[in-house]
């Protein structure tokens, strides 16, 4: 370990608790982008955090209608920039009768703290902050130059992301980026992604009558709820294929070394399977080829299904009115416009005109080198931190805005993260445990010393 | 007429409003079978209605667990039994805010009366028992012996009325019977139904993952979204056809003499496109074709559909539940026993073992001859009070617990009430015209006298 490192590993020791304050604060301010819950404040509590560095100055630049991104650019010794992408906002705490406590209360029970949005991913911005601040006080300045950016709408799709990558793309340039999330597996091994596929998530609706009528007559009168269903047949068969021409059209085929490294990724697939109450996997597929699938195949998933009557008991309505959400993954190669262009089409060659079709919150597929310096950083002092080899996901089955901040200027990018499999991102309880926090502190100051010793 | 009806006419003019506020106090008295509602405080209004005329004693008997039937039997002079089907329970109010008025408030505007429930069936209900009353008041006595069937879950699909009728089942025979409704259409001719559609009502769910999951996951689990999709493709086909083997094997050709009343029935379609907000029917059918489809060939309905999120914007989740209602409507032949067995093989056949199947509210088909007594005596006397030929549909396309009262007992029957084109039932503003209402209760009497004078 380089020089003055067990220094920097002392200090984030010696002020563990305040590092847990620090959190436990973020953590307490609601910032849902969805139900525009504290935004504003949150940014400038995330500011405040960075200026409080005093490595250089925080500012909110705004995205064009968005809620503002938070971008810091905090100058180094070394000719390296590092960057950080982070979000401050969160998943929607509901449903809140899951939760054995207060989702903004940040509760500490048995050495995990709980709290919306706590793993994803207020611990992870605050976690590089704190590791900045250690380096600083140990050392006095940074490595090489640190630039973040934290934005506000990750949780509802990077929504105005790509208008604030067009205004500040004189900003982004660097030599590599640390992505927001990484935590340990079910065997405790840190995993880290270096890529997302994309998403085409549409929404689709269809209208019969005016109003809702007596169901006597349907057998005169158009059925929203069969048009959708008849639509959607035509769109994936039971088999899983999708049936879209063209839809798999661009599919990448995994590079060699991704497949290696699937290879080596642990089968966790029989925990998961237990957690969730199945017996096996669709196609009883396992393995590197279940791997592979979940990542270098596109999904085509019902998100979500609404029509007519819906409560308890029988009522014979023939709904005016019908809606579905499709949530199409993307493999690398694929794009969200020709995919959505590609639907449309379909749905009109079928004579599906009455259905109309919006598109919410597309992502391009993005994947990283698997050779870069930040990878070599990331996994060499994981090893050194948490006393294994990390797990490397050539592309995480997720989505995110990777392909803006990294792909797209040529980052390459790592994840980090201090989240464990039993997190519940997204879920009731999210939580992260104290020790993978503090150890994820020190993983990021030795990935920032060992990446800004390169040149 | 025969000779008295025009006292009888009198004393109903005589006693307008008396008849009026009689229907009012119903109508604000809430019975809502789906929600519980004030159903015991309702069947003994009416049982105390009944037994004001002192005519004979009404009863409250049980249904096996379901809301009582209110049953009177009134002695009457000929040898004749008339029996009137009717329901004190009505459809929710809801959604409130679409009312001008209360619900429960009566209130009268326009010469209509707007109450939930007034047209649907609390006006016909008390048109009868004030009918009586008039002839009682005029003659002393009524021409032949008249029976009250008021149960308490027509709305809810008659679930017990079954029971009823086999533990009642000596208290039914009768010479024919006046079912619940009737009305005037949009060219203001009195319609009457002589029979009613069957049903076979189903509640379809499907559970994949024991919890909702990120969709990430898609490829590998299953999504009970799309098996539901997958089979309601399998049971109808975009042209309308409905696949289930021998689904219309029992469908029994309408009778010649129903061709010749669906051919004099008016032309009502524009209006009826109009008000909804569509240019044509499907497959642009109209005229008999059309009124036959509606009446003697089955439908398959999706009635409604739910599944996952379905709020505002994009949730990229995995249900892991789905569920769906579908009403088929029985065309004269069909069962909704074979019905509900046909499809429950056809998912099998096709591998859809993972779909729950529940049978909810099943109703046979109904048909009454069109020569019988009773019919003749609906027909000429509304001759007589509307002054012009009334509408004879052979059969409603809606559905109702007609077999289990008229068809099982070889009981005639014919519809006649007070609604309107424009009664609402089962909407927002429900109302009656109270002009229909005073013609209603002299049409009754005068049926009365007609059938009863017979042997």
């Amino acid at each position: 370990m380089a020089e003055g490192m067990q220094a920097i590993f002392d200090y984030i020791d010696a002020h563990r608790e305040e590092f847990i304050e620090r959190l436990r604060t973020l953590c307490k301010q609601p910032s849902v982008a969805a139900q525009s819950l504290g935004m504003q404040e949150t940014a400038e509590m995330v500011v405040s955090s960075i200026n409080a560095l005093g490595l250089g100055h925080a500012d909110l630049l705004p995205t064009g209608g968005g809620f503002p991104v938070v971008y810091a650019r905090l100058e180094g010794n070394g000719p390296r920039i590092l960057n950080f992408y982070n979000h401050y906002d969160v998943q929607p705490a509901e449903p809140l009768d899951l939760w054995q406590s207060d989702p903004w209360g940040a509760e500490i029970r048995d050495g995990k703290l709980y709290a919306r949005g706590v793993a994803d991913n207020k611990g992870n911005t605050i976690a590089r902050i704190c590791a900045l601040e250690a380096m600083k006080a140990v050392r006095g300045s940074l490595p090489c130059t640190v630039q973040f950016f934290v934005e506000g709408e990750e949780e509802i799709g990077s929504v105005h992301l790509h208008h604030f990558v067009e205004e500040y793309a004189h900003l982004i340039p660097a030599d590599g980026c640390i992505w927001e999330f990484g935590g340990k597996d079910a065997s405790e091994r840190l995993t880290m992604s270096l890529g997302l596929r994309g998403i085409c998530y549409v929404e689709m609706r269809c209208t019969g009558a005016n109003t809702d009528l007596h169901s006597s007559v349907a057998n005169g009168v158009v059925n929203p709820a069969w048009r959708l269903v008849w639509a959607l047949a035509t769109i994936k068969a039971p088999d899983g294929h999708v049936l879209i021409p063209g839809f798999y059209d661009e599919v990448l085929p995994p590079p060699p070394e991704a497949v290696i490294a699937l290879e080596e990724m642990p089968n966790n697939e029989q925990a998961f399977l237990r957690r969730v109450g199945l017996t096996h996997y669709l196609d009883n597929l396992t393995g590197v080829p279940l791997r592979v699938r979940d990542r270098f195949q596109p999904s085509c998933t019902i998100s979500g299904f609404l029509s007519g009557y819906t409560g308890p008991g029988s009522k014979t309505v023939l709904p005016s009115q019908a809606m579905c959400k499709v949530d199409m993954r993307l493999a690398p190669g694929m794009t969200p416009e020709k995919t959505y262009e590609r639907l449309c089409r379909h749905l009109k060659d079928h004579g599906f005109d009455d259905i109309e079709v919006e598109l919410l919150g597309p992502e391009m597929p993005s994947m990283s080198p698997i050779d870069s310096e930040i990878v070599k950083a990331v996994v060499e002092t994981a090893n050194e931190v948490y006393g294994q080899e990390p797990v490397i996901d050539p592309i995480s089955p997720g989505s995110g805005p990777s392909y803006l901040l990294c792909d797209k200027f040529s980052i390459p990018m790592a994840g980090a993260g201090v989240g464990y499999s039993q997190s519940n991102a997204h879920a009731p309880n999210e939580n992260i445990r104290i020790e993978d926090y503090i150890q994820g502190i020190k993983h990021i100051a030795l990935i920032l010393d060992r990446f800004g010793a390169g040149a």
